[in-house]
């Protein structure tokens, strides 16, 4: 089988290159790229000096050449490419927000800036977070060629956390808060003030405070999760804060919880009661039987935290469950590899559902502490 | 006059030697260490070599030569030295939590494992956050030897920026979150497993979820702040995470709050709107205004958020305010160094007001980007 | 085919457990740890969660249960084990200093403190560098079960850059240097002051200068190497530094050139000539020639250096040439990966060799670049 | 006194300013900038929030309103400057190349591609190393105003280490080679590739390899220094590392030693023998006592080596000797703040030396270790 990549020079193309060249499935990659066109990867990331020689070439000749199609391009620049795609009937895997409104025109124009160049495809794409739509994907995949809108790293680590709590009726009407903190990949490959070395190395700050485009789309993945177990859209607050490490998303979510989950406490101000305890065994034994078959979610046993260490290269979501003191809040800690599940790993995983693969092919590498 | 240091070799200790020694009205400075008695600061600490040569002594040798001694032992093990100056009639600053906790000896006793020792000394100090107790602190220096309780570092950098909102009516009676991020030195000096670099390097956590003992001291402020203005105490949920980077303490504030203060939108998935803006600047010129004569407290125009990068090595607590999207919740985003105004900064400044001086001497380094 | 590993829990132990689980020859890996016997590898190591579950044995359970064994101990601990595989006729692959001086047994106790306790053993076994002893790999596991004395992590990165300059006589008489900066990791798992992140992070330093016991491994590789060329052993200088990253040897390595081998150059103070780059390129396409047929040796082409993060979790060892400003001195700098190449993935390497697989075998994966 | 900077904005002009601000000579600060001219620096750098609200002027307006002028500016563009401080009749501290070469116009235009503009000023100006140049620079400003040429980062930390070797003839005549490696803030600034975080963090690499245009300089000063003892000069090879930390140049410089310096050692694979030891202690009391009135030098005793997180935002410069296990070569290895001693503090060491005050005014900091 052969995959194209659209954009491959970016971190995420590349990230795609990287895994799945490794893929034992993939026989031939093709790979695109508007700023290097003519060259070889190897020539723009000498990490892959002497293992991918390919030359880079239009997209046209990518979708030309493969069975599968990842589009790994900016915002509001591919919606061509998913044109030409639907029309050879191949799947296409946009790694881009372009396919992740589908159902909220309005939303995306106001965020992104652009009005759908194809409004019909719109109808025939889906969200790509397996947990939430792996069985509508395969329903798609049954019936032809599908377009994938790769989930937003930030939204696959935030949503997650919350997904069983929602689905199982633990949240009540309050607000959710995602407070997350990304490595400085996510920034991208471009050279910026922001993520120059001397500018933030060595140092903790938030951006984009009530005003970053991953909210419309967490704020309408917890909607769909709470509609799973009937239950209505939360509200939601969403803070980024980037951190001086490479990788990873470590978000810390906070679900008030319904009056029958909640521990009543005496004193707040005490350490944690064994009520408190308690209240966290059965809430993570719900977490774990919720995604006991998924196959890149581990729920934490009690005693660790997610920590982006853990799940460093890899497809993982790691979690942990916890109670607050005051016995009111259910605290989820969730971590990824913002350039694997929260990009490239997540998109291969949506190839390996639409193609009937095992989810696991080609992201089976155990993470790397360091 | 002369100064004395009780535990001088930690890191806290250490920074405060480092400051104290360019502070204009100190001239001698006494050092003891259990650890390394006998030996000289230099010989632990080789950025000393040549500057700081004199010999590390007992405690009860530094009280006797000072006119004023800091602790920067362990929590519950200094109790005796605040006694032995308080007979001396000299100040004494506990940089640890033994004199945090003046009107709760249950929760200081739940957290920290230990009773007091000398049950009186605790009616004779008070917990030194100069933002909330400064004129207390000086009506006490003015009738004799005072016992500050310095406060913890994410204590300092959570409370000042939830105290405006609390003292002037903001906060509704939802759950204030305060979600903190700290460099590693907050681990101190000793190895573990925790602070070895390859384990926590390019890597972010939380630790303690729920569980630290930061937590009531929090709480408690939060509780003093609210009180400043007649309103009644909040609720919190604190979370600390370790994030790769030496100094520095980033809190996000999450702040509900009451009707008459929020902002009601038709669409919260739509970016923010000129009401919000409105509404944010409202708000940063109320903070503003009730910082107005902290010479440590610097409220950020629109446009910036606390960085730590932008405090670093400063006795400065940075803040920016911001209005969620949903128009319902107060951002608030503060940055210290948690070595200084987290700790020995902080302490020094008791000291200034302590003693009458300008409370910046000593304290007037600008801050080091990187 | 099962493997095992003897002291599995060390950092050098974990990541043999992480490249191994991948190798699509090894079916069962049997694990032995003293400090954590009886506990599973996932207990320590978070990020083996659900992945790796088997328990911690006696290093004699994994012995009885391997057809080939890796040893992650410290040095001078485990001759026994080399012994007990030799008497069962399975290939033993030591990482540790314990079989990298057959033949000189008064350099390995000077170094190590300890002298040999089965001398017999070291007549059977070999230093397993396979760019120098591949075919006496080969040749003596032909005979029979083989110990393999891994190579240490300087010593590798050191000694492949020195090689075709020594082989084919262009080094002169006098002094070799080798200038090298790990990554923390290459400190293993012990907490201690040097590796504690505030200590070490955003720092460098030189350590162990003139005394570090990778020095006369080096200066007897070097030796072997140039023998391959018929050329006098070189003096050597080996200097070692730790830089704040996680993984990585950079070598920068000066070798004096012959007579025939120097540029003439009229001013010294002016930038690089014409000739120097011709003479550059001569040495370079040596290089390349003279490693055109190792698997893991990558010689970069004019414009590029060695960098840590461009082999970073790959068992390259990329190496770059460059003649000095005055003409007299070949500059090669060399980088790896100090868990990789320079310990689990060389020892990996050598057990491909052994059984006559394909070396790349297990070891395919494209280096990450952060 | 008022002083003035040329190029405030980059980062040695901000670091002047942060140094100057706590200079008790200096009343008043006049900034300029090109860039962004009418702002104010703490809209660039918002750690000067507050506390630097001066407005940013033209170059001229500089000139006019100060007692001395410092030029932070690029190389090759502000010699202009010097001319018209020159004509005023102040002292003009230039930190760029464009003073550092005044006997050799040829090696400077061949480096930094511009001929002087001001031939005749390059007659008055001086090179401005305390340590090797102090007394000229006294004697030329008995006689009116001076152009200092500020050395270079690397220049600082590589000949402070070989000077006492070189005046006292320990070095033999083969080629001293100085490996060196610094932080990421010494390529300034502007965003680029090699300097965005994703690309340098977690990593280390060599860069212009013999051909980075600080070569020269370097090989100048060693010339001067091996002249003051009547020494010839030797032959330098100097190799710059990037690796990833903010601040500081560390330095490992190997000097052949004469013939009578040299130990004789039987077996060079054997660990550091008592002559060795004895002769880095001979060594070592010689630099101690070459060095024993400089202000900013610190020899350090046995057992320790430089380390950058040790003179940390500090004017010192940290030294410490080693002779190889080979017998035949000082090692030494030396650290400096590059934005203090190898940029700003030097340059402000150079104000109190023109103008009569304590070499130490304004740069008492003690370093920081983290």
């Amino acid at each position: 089988m052969n995959a194209g990549i659209i954009g491959a020079t970016g971190y995420t193309g590349a990230e795609l290159v990287r895994l799945l060249s490794g893929h034992p499935k993939i026989e031939k990659l093709t790979l695109s790229s508007v700023s290097y066109e003519g060259q070889k990867l190897e020539d723009i990331y000498p990490n892959f000096f002497e293992l991918v020689s390919n030359q880079l070439l239009h997209a046209e000749d990518v979708i030309v050449a493969s069975d599968v199609v990842f589009s790994a391009l900016p915002h509001a620049v591919g919606e061509q490419y998913a044109a030409a795609c639907s029309k050879r009937g191949i799947h296409y895997i946009d790694l881009s927000a372009d396919f992740r409104f589908d159902d909220d025109e309005a939303a995306y124009s106001a965020w992104y800036g652009k009005e759908y160049q194809f409004p019909e495809l719109h109808e025939i794409s889906i969200y790509g977070l397996p947990e939430l739509n792996r069985s509508r994907i395969k329903e798609l995949a049954a019936n032809g060629s599908v377009i994938i809108g790769n989930p937003g790293c930030y939204p696959t680590g935030g949503s997650l956390g919350a997904f069983p709590a929602l689905a199982k009726g633990l949240a009540d009407s309050g607000v959710i808060i995602i407070d997350a903190a990304s490595g400085v990949s996510g920034g991208g490959r471009e050279p910026s003030r922001a993520f120059h070395y001397s500018e933030c190395a060595d140092s903790a700050a938030p951006y984009k405070v009530a005003s970053h485009r991953h909210s419309p789309e967490i704020a309408r993945n917890l909607a769909a999760m709470a509609a799973v177990g009937g239950n209505p859209a939360p509200q939601v607050i969403f803070t980024p804060h980037l951190v001086p490490m490479n990788r990873g998303i470590l978000s810390t979510i906070y679900i008030p919880l319904t009056e029958e989950w909640r521990v009543s406490r005496e004193n707040v101000l005490m350490p944690p009661s064994k009520e408190i305890e308690e209240k966290t065994d059965e809430i993570r034994k719900l977490y774990v039987d919720f995604y006991k078959d998924e196959p890149f979610v581990r729920v934490l046993p009690a005693g660790l935290t997610a920590a982006t260490n853990r799940v460093r290269q890899s497809n993982f979501c790691d979690i942990s469950v916890h109670v607050d003191l005051n016995g009111s809040t259910l605290i989820v800690t969730t971590a990824i590899d913002n350039m694997v599940k929260g990009a490239a790993g997540q998109a291969i995983q949506n190839m390996n559902i639409l193609f009937g693969f095992d989810e696991r092919l080609g992201l089976e590498a155990i993470p790397v502490i360091f």
